[in-house]
């Protein structure tokens, strides 16, 4: 190569450059086509992929292509060979996990992020992303009802926001200096206990793991017959810790358990909280949003006095992934836990408190765009069209279990506080739980293979339980009936 | 509110549904618009924002909007509002931090990301999503010449990849049990140590912090004159701490240091971690890019030997943010150090070896479909493009440092290993290095107050140094010409 060549070349838009603006344009709007068909008919596809493990990777080349390849190929491999490997999210018949919707103002907002490309580490490298991050999050602190002032941020997913909230919890404890002395071979200090509830999500353990506190430094309290959490349990458990010595410094409370959407007795939770002096936590990724529907408002009592709270949009918020709120009553503390500033990131502006770097928040330093979306999705529905969906979704749910009581062949093997539904089909002439359990996973099997719906099981008391997670705007009552119609047909023998 | 008529209205889109199909073609397409009128415009915006803190904030309301509002008012907001609060990180002129680029190829692949919305947690949750991620991760590794078998992930960025990869190199260290056990109140455990250079980047110890290795746990190994970390200094360094009864874990070298863009001696370091037994992480995130260039190759010396590597494709492969790898020769051990699998996550698929689970290798749960614009950006450019653009980046960042040397007013500050040049003014007359420092500083805010770049610093032996980072796939030659004679303009008395 010569360079001479080289830099003359890297002048001209498409030689070494990027691909010409003319291209981007006449590809976009191919792609918007493609996008806008794809939301129409979204329901068509089977939604969990039917391909077998390996097959993707065996459709493409061992080696990466060494010359350009025309757009028009890579799309045309796109819907060739990675199309059957998509499971659908985004479809009307996706209820496992939980529902989630990638919407068309939330889509908007992302490629709007994708083509400005900013970082948002610090507030200079663009004060939008920034301000428009305190923007929407104090809107949605409000469509809460929770109250003033409440700094929050946006991470990837709850499993980091987690992680950052229990990092906050391990700084805030008096004494430790874990921050600059770390843990290991420190002989005074105490053995460190966070508690959580049997039903926890896998991500309060993962933080534990990750920040050094260990599995067993993870108490997981038992809950009671709808799987909250047992609080004279808790209690106990913190009273036996310390009279061992151990050192209590944290619980996690949920709304909305990622198994059955149980509700912990956060008022409850809070007090003992407050009487030993513990950060608290509280995991709403799913839940939470419920409480932007005034009916469903009660959902987050006591969380005026957590610690912190996270919040996900992209559960029950209608925002592509990924966007999760991680709010604080203690930003000082998180800032504290995790603020480092190298000399190349120092800048004049923002060092008060007007306006945050956001890198200072978290472990995280590179930040997308993701208020935009959030904002695009809040603006486009409004708080009270927002609250009409989740309302109906929480109806939808309320339906299908009314179905399911009355149906003598079925029980709900959980309370419906959210648009999960936890049922199973039991025959009345069938008592024995193995049975149970491989009718009920042979219905979910069944109706995964039929590909108009995708459905994911937990286990409660031990018995297969089926999970029906309604949350996608395009999930229409239709849907639900037709589902109930054929998990009804599959359980008669 | 009556449910029923919110049942009903459930079963039409755009009532209580998402935004129609229809409408979504009409923005998307006008949104398409805009973007490519952006790319093609993108030079002549002021590259740093001129907002004034809190002034974004001031414009919008401060409640959440109750009704929907048509998308034409956000739209109108987003141009009016935001855009002045954008700093431009997609700019010919960006030469900040290190230039980065949202390419056409990429902006397309996150816009198909975005609405098929999938979340890649399980291998059967999006097999595409998992596989194209192997399939993408293997080709880079061809084009970095890596040798096989090497086990690649996308994390949102390096912070989490160092954090996942000292988590694991903690997991790796026998004896410690410290998943299980944690760290805290156990007498027999000894201090741990990581080792990394002072150049290193404050992500290292963000991780440190957040494993509760804590900050004294991680000892800034000093470097030589170019800012290499000093083996010597290393070794002293581990056999103090073994000495004094600390354990030794891992090192953390470095492919580009955020500064400087100084290099490691990787291969000197591999042997003193084979020696002594510690995990070798190497931090290519911005540099390691560079072996995709043939001329390159050199700079990823030793690092078949790390254990972990981290390479950003959105730092200089062109690549919409996020987009991190983290290659590990020890996939099992990360996988041990964070796999947990609660019931609702169990399947039968892909528990062997065949397909992975990516949610076992990391914190984070949920997973955008992140290898889908990566995959575009490499067939679109084709290795030998990729390579052409690295090698012209490199070499506009070499013609400017001989503009530098060739000047008697100014000087090299560091050596130009890739598409950094850090310079300073230096007036013969000038000899007060505070005076210099004042020059340099008036020098750089003056550029960046003009709009048309923008430029940050750092301080090299106390020195302040202006660095000019290129690598967005928009800068030409004539760019650099036009920085290089603005520099020297500037610095005239």
């Amino acid at each position: 190569m010569q360079d001479e060549n080289i830099l003359d070349a890297a002048q001209q838009p498409g030689a070494l450059g990027d691909m010409t603006p003319d291209d981007f344009r006449r590809y976009g709007h191919q792609m918007v086509d493609w996008m806008a068909d794809y939301f129409a008919h979204v329901g068509e596809y089977p939604v969990l992929s039917r391909n077998t493990p390996g097959a993707i990777r065996e459709a493409l080349p061992a080696h990466p292509p060494v010359q350009p390849e025309p757009m028009e190929s890579v799309f045309a491999d796109f819907e060739r060979v990675l199309l059957p490997g998509i499971t659908h999210w985004n479809s009307p018949g996706f209820m496992a996990y939980f529902g989630i919707t990638g919407s068309g103002p939330g889509v908007l907002g992302e490629m709007l992020a994708s083509v400005l490309n900013v970082n948002a580490m610090l507030w200079r490298t663009s004060p939008a992303a920034t301000e428009l991050e305190q923007v929407t999050l104090d809107w949605l602190r409000q469509m809460l009802g929770l109250p003033a002032p409440l700094f929050g941020v946006i991470n990837d997913t709850a499993s980091s926001g987690v992680l950052y909230a229990l990092a906050a919890a391990r700084e805030a404890t008096p004494h430790l200096f874990i921050r600059q002395r770390g843990m290991a071979g420190r002989h005074e200090l105490p053995p460190l206990r966070c508690y959580t509830s049997q039903e926890a999500h896998s991500s309060v353990e993962k933080a534990a793991i990750v920040l050094g506190i260990g599995q067993e430094g993870l108490r997981k309290i038992p809950t009671d017959e709808q799987f909250r959490m047992d609080v004279a349990a808790l209690e106990q458990a913190i009273e036996e810790d310390i009279a061992r010595g151990v050192q209590p410094f944290a619980v996690v409370a949920t709304v909305g358990t990622t198994s059955t959407t149980s509700i912990d007795p956060v008022p409850q939770i809070a007090d003992l909280c407050e009487r030993y002096g513990l950060w608290l936590h509280v995991d709403g990724s799913y839940g939470g949003m419920a409480a932007i529907d005034p009916a469903m408002r009660w959902v987050l009592a006591g969380c005026e006095r957590a610690d912190s709270l996270i919040v996900n949009p992209h559960k029950w918020l209608f925002t592509p992934i990924d966007c999760s709120v991680l709010y604080t009553r203690k930003a000082a503390v998180l800032k504290a836990a995790f603020s480092l500033v190298p000399e190349y990131l120092r800048n004049t502006e923002s060092t008060g408190d007007e306006v945050p770097n956001l890198m200072d928040y978290g472990n995280a330093l590179g930040r997308r765009f993701r208020s935009l979306k959030l904002w695009m999705i809040m603006r486009y529905f409004g708080q009270e069209g927002l609250a009409a969906r989740i309302h109906a979704h929480h109806q939808l749910a309320t339906h299908l279990t009314e179905w399911v009581n009355a149906a003598p062949d079925f029980e709900q093997m959980a309370p419906t506080n959210f648009s999960l539904v936890c049922l199973r089909a039991h025959p009345q002439d069938m008592d024995d739980e193995e049975e149970l359990d491989a009718l009920n996973e042979r219905i979910m099997s069944e109706i995964n293979a039929q590909g108009r719906f995708f459905l994911s099981h937990t286990k409660l008391h031990g018995q297969f339980t089926i999970r029906v997670a309604i949350g996608n705007l395009r999930t229409t009552e239709q849907d639900v009936r037709d589902l109930w119609a054929e998990l009804q047909r599959l359980a008669r023998p």
